[in-house]
């Protein structure tokens, strides 16, 4: 039984990190998607380094909710560290995604938040994409990885993990999540959509101003 | 008879809607084309969360000129409240395109109309593309695809729907519009390319001038 | 013999024009390519509206030099005049060809010539790509296509065809030529290319120079 | 035994060559990679002109360290001289990749270092990405292509051929090297990702700071 719930894990989180594939989201090995049986007290998380065409639900790593590997003979992701922080703090994550998607990753590089500009962002985001402040000396040099994760969750403590669910890492690039694996592909793939169209918005018109408060929050 | 032409009106909507699907105008299930049958009082629409590669004709939905589904079993899209509004106020518009393509959106998202700065925007929309003014709380509250229907209108009315057949909503995206979905659908393909153009020739030249009146006004 | 010249004609024109279509610079029927015989005294253009997926060597039109159809069933491109004018002023000119490719076509709307920032450029314009000034009210209302021909040929007049082979219009999009059909639509590829590198180079330094006098006169 | 190595060079030279093919970085012949074999004093590089789509392993030229071909019967790519220059003076370097790939050819042509905005960009070149000087009239007219290398190796020499594994000829484009062809063509693939985002980074926020100095040098 929870064999099988874990093998379906690894097939969800196999088929959420090829999603980010074929949506363009990824060059290379970049990028990671990763899913939690809380049931069973598991992550399952890409490996590092093993080309996404090759990629089987076998390469799928699994450790504890302490990032511990427990089956796989392979490298669990480098960000791992940064997901477990998010599935620690927020027991509502069923699934987290991390890309290097060209224009949210600029957004982050630029430090500054994705400004609501238009319904196709309010109606997944419901207000800005926030970015975390810049980690200090001793963050970076201690643990960049968990500390990043730590940074991430204190953003989202502010605002709750379903309002919004993406946060910019400032200087990195985004990190997204929602109830599965699947849900957390899907936001990195409307969050870099939403992310070129702010940026065209704003080249268009430099002031160009938020979004009514009321169509933000609109049901989607 | 009636059960004929209904049928191919089904298969014209759903092949606008795969056109605005090859074209690159739409992200998962975003967009919607409709037609509507004068004679026999029908509007078909694009079903609402169908993904477009599973997409059949039987899957179009029928409803009256009020919006009313009378044939089949999936939910219209959300935004047939704006369809019905344009085909009850403009008699000539045969097939209506809605996308949330990324240069047109971005456009709507500035609140700014398109400049008409080449013969390629003036051979189709023969003047700048218009936005609507931002709804009022009101109006988002209260009915907000119908009341985006509303605005629409009264800028065409001003315009005619032959002379632009494009505007864009404010904070949203486009609605294109011609004698069929097909080339309602044709429509939003070219606009995405010359809102495309005229971002990159205001990026070139802040101050770049519209095109003379006369290539504005002539024949295609 | 003259029937096997222009046949051969016929099939390196429609052959530019697919190349037009391969390289992403063309949307629906946009575009055309035309090529020259001048022992035959004709000139082989793209039918006007026929879909490129659809042509033939038999749908491209011949024309004499005066542009009146010999054979062929189709009406020709509507800018055969431009083509003709470029044919008789330039005896060297062997194929054209005209696209609304996106980046070129922004500078010419943004009526700009395309200056020369690289190697790349240097290459194959030997300076920047200059532009029509933008035609009178009596030249649009009169014949827009010939004098669109004639603002072209007084441009390159004072340049020379083989020096820059290529024109953008103001307000339109560019015409490229060379020795056959298959250079000119290279040609049309190439300048594509340096309009988009021309493009981010200035929104990354507004002010970036022009490359050195003595790389732009380099042999290729 | 020499015949074996040097065959093995050859087929990673051109598996090199069309991953900058597949990876978007080339259009028509531009751009050309190269690798070396130290042991037997041989340099393996792309010919002149022959189309990626019909390069085969006995197309690669081989030449010795002077730049003089030893085998082949095609022209070898024009850049040579600037291969053979990097090859000298950095014993390190085991392949090179040249290409005029989009963005980092805009930055090459503005003149302007990449400034190193986000962790994707340290983890590779670990701080800015520098640019030649412009170089001299004598230099263009001497040896343009040995004068380039020249300046090239003299920005490396300041900073160690690993630590920034690319440079930007002013005017002109990129080159990359590593260990490898293989890897030589890698580098080019981010740099022109790194540059695309650099791009929009700054178009974002021109004012965009440098990465902490802290993340430049993180291990990878």
């Amino acid at each position: 039984m929870t064999t099988m719930r874990l093998q379906k894990l690894r097939e969800e989180v196999l088929e959420a990190n090829l999603e980010l594939v074929r949506r363009g989201l990824v060059l290379y090995t970049f990028g990671n998607a990763s899913g939690i049986s809380r049931e069973n007290g598991r992550i399952a998380i890409k490996p590092s380094g093993v080309p996404y065409e090759n990629l089987k639900p076998e390469h799928i790593v699994l450790t504890d909710l302490e990032g511990r590997v427990v089956e796989g003979d392979l490298r669990p992701s480098s960000d791992l560290p940064t997901h477990v922080e998010l599935y620690r703090h927020f027991p509502g994550i069923g699934g987290i995604s991390h890309t290097h998607s060209e224009f949210a990753t600029a957004w982050a590089q630029a430090a500054l938040p994705i400004p609501c500009l238009g319904t196709t962002h309010a109606d997944y985001f419901h207000g800005p994409v926030p970015v975390t402040p810049a980690l200090t000396e001793t963050e970076i040099a201690d643990d960049y990885e968990r500390n990043t994760g730590l940074a991430i969750c204190r953003v989202v403590e502010r605002l709750g993990p379903e309002e919004v669910p993406a946060v910019l890492v400032a200087g990195h690039a985004p990190f997204c999540w929602g109830p599965s694996s699947a849900e957390a592909a899907h936001h990195a793939v409307i969050l870099e959509f939403v992310a070129r169209m702010a940026y065209h918005t704003l080249l268009i018109k430099a002031d160009a101003g938020p979004l009514a408060a009321e169509l933000q929050t609109l049901p989607p």
